[in-house]
């Protein structure tokens, strides 16, 4: 435990991302010896050799989880196994060594124990982790990967959104296309998110929030900023469903909020539930004839993230159910934000043991 | 100047990219304050907050350039003035902060002149330079760029493949897409390189050294590896072309010696110059017919690199032109490292100052 402590901010102070817990985990790896011993160490700069591969060619991977307080004071994770599976999918992608996804669970699992102190306990407030791998390999040549790192940081945050469950609007984008089949919008690369902050920009210009990415001449549609996307439609024969584009042509990436939906919506049976290739011309027809009925985004950082308006070119339309605690949307987010902070007893959320065994090599 | 020089080692033990010089150029940027004085500094490891945008979001492009010594003992740049507009394309396209290119060449040169005893003196041999900027921004939030960093690093540097001016083979990757329309395929941003290592594997499977990347079901010819590429082929109307992909559709990345040999081929009016999107299928039909004459990429690195095969499902295709010193792309290196190293006087070939001055804010 780091006897020089950081500063800490009140709750409400606390935006998305910008305070450091005391601690990080700190794994090496390097393609002679593996993984070297998991190290718990106060939280610093990372000194890199300036050659390293992460800084020139985007070798680097990511997650986001978030850890949750519950009325006995327990920690809880929400679906970590399924952040780990993801992590190391991630990292075959980008040709980062393999690892244990159970052991560098234990290994987070120590690190917000030590850290426990840091999470806020209100509710729509938590701790942010943020595992990370990345190459280090300290040569310029575009080579395989011979040294690598894996860092986990811990950060409290207050509600994504300050001003709380506010819905917000989006700007399809299709100048700037953020993934296709092929490339890596099935992957939690850096390299998916870096090239759309241009793309926020253009979205603010047309008074929205965040971008709606589509591709191909179709305008299929991927993602939202950087969540996934949900709308409630009645179809042309007026049935109702739950659509959100489909993975299969890996340019989607396996939100683990999006399968939870989608794994609720199942379950709940209101509507149909679909995941399919959607053109935006279907979702604007749907418009055109008064049938989008709800819109949300999915995402570990926002849970869900209500939109009530898409602007395409120019024009913007409006999903048709009004805003109350009947919808879709709403009964979701209770749900799973009970389950998140262990109101609601459920297998997807994971107790923290209070102590775990870490010291042993990965 | 550093009073403690970093080791060397003789030029045969060069590989690319293993060795760094004794110092780096270093310049720092924030929103408030913007550029700070460029700083030449020992070389050493470079410290950042672990929520740097650059180890999470891929916020990073850099450019490739080098430095050689003439017959008088001067030192020599080529065409570095492309450089610093990429770079500033690149940086833009990335949403980092712009800069004065010109300013910017000044302080490489000053870097460059502190450092020329590190670059090696035979032909074949030189100074790799990277220029390369990424935000630190230090917090989670995939946000516009609050802070970034330029460094320039210094490389002593053998021929790019050890064996020398010896040709290798492709392997036509159909799978990982390297750019498409709307990505960032013609800036150097660091997203582009890291998700294609995975395909340099491929490559090897294949018996090749490098992917030949295609996109689209039409199978457009994009780069070969890091290389940008060049068919030699007579057409069907057995006119003789020099084909390169087209700069139009944003896939590709506009090199300075792809630059530099479209407008020696358009002087030497040997053939046609044709840049053009080509679909594989073109090249194919063009190998089956025999009119594929010569194959090569460009690049910094290995200035022209020989191709003498293209491995295309399973099939092996060659062209048919024996390699010998009459070929196009023998004399096109012969001019160009004439002019790298200043034998051939050429406007391309920018003498280095001795002494710059530089130490003023940009």
């Amino acid at each position: 435990m780091t006897g020089r402590p950081l500063p800490r901010c009140a709750d409400e102070e606390l935006g998305f991302g910008t305070v450091i817990t005391d601690h990080m985990l700190k794994i090496e790896w390097n393609v002679e010896r593996g993984w070297n011993h998991p190290m718990i160490l106060p939280s610093g700069p990372v000194g890199l050799h300036p050659f390293a591969h992460v800084f020139h060619y985007a070798v680097e991977c990511y997650e986001g989880m978030k850890a949750y307080v519950d009325n006995n004071g327990s920690v809880r994770l929400f679906r970590p196994e399924m952040n780990m599976q993801r992590f190391r999918v991630s990292a075959k992608r980008m040709s980062l060594p393999d690892f244990d996804g159970e052991q560098l669970l234990k290994c987070i699992e120590t690190l917000v124990d030590i850290d426990k102190d840091w999470i806020p306990k209100q509710r729509g407030y938590s701790m942010y982790l943020r595992p990370v791998i990345f190459s280090t390999t300290p040569w310029l040549g575009l080579t395989q990967c011979a040294e690598a790192m894996i860092l986990v940081l811990c950060c409290p945050v207050g509600p994504y959104f300050k001003s709380g469950f506010v819905p917000i609007k989006l700007s399809v984008d299709s100048k700037y296309i953020r993934a296709w089949p092929g490339g890596t919008g099935n992957v939690k690369s850096g390299g998916n998110y870096g090239p759309t902050v241009i793309s926020q920009a253009a979205a603010t210009a047309n008074g929205a929030s965040q971008s709606l990415f589509v591709y191909d001449k179709h305008e299929y549609v991927t993602e939202a900023g950087t969540m996934n996307i949900f709308f409630l439609i009645r179809n042309e024969q007026g049935v109702k469903q739950l659509i959100t584009p489909s993975l299969k042509d890996g340019t989607i990436l396996p939100g683990v909020t999006r399968q939870s939906v989608i794994e609720l919506s199942q379950q709940w049976n209101e509507c149909e539930t679909v995941e399919k290739m959607i053109p935006f011309a279907e979702i604007k027809a749907a418009f055109e004839r008064g049938d989008v009925l709800e819109i949300f985004g999915t995402g570990t950082a926002a849970v869900i993230q209500p939109i009530n308006g898409i602007v395409y070119e120019g024009k913007e339309y409006k999903p048709v159910v009004p805003f109350d605690d009947s919808m879709l949307q709403v009964r979701l987010t209770n749900f799973l934000i009970g389950v998140q902070y262990g109101d609601i007893d459920h297998p997807w959320s994971h107790v923290v043991p209070p102590s775990t065994t870490w010291s042993k090599p990965m």
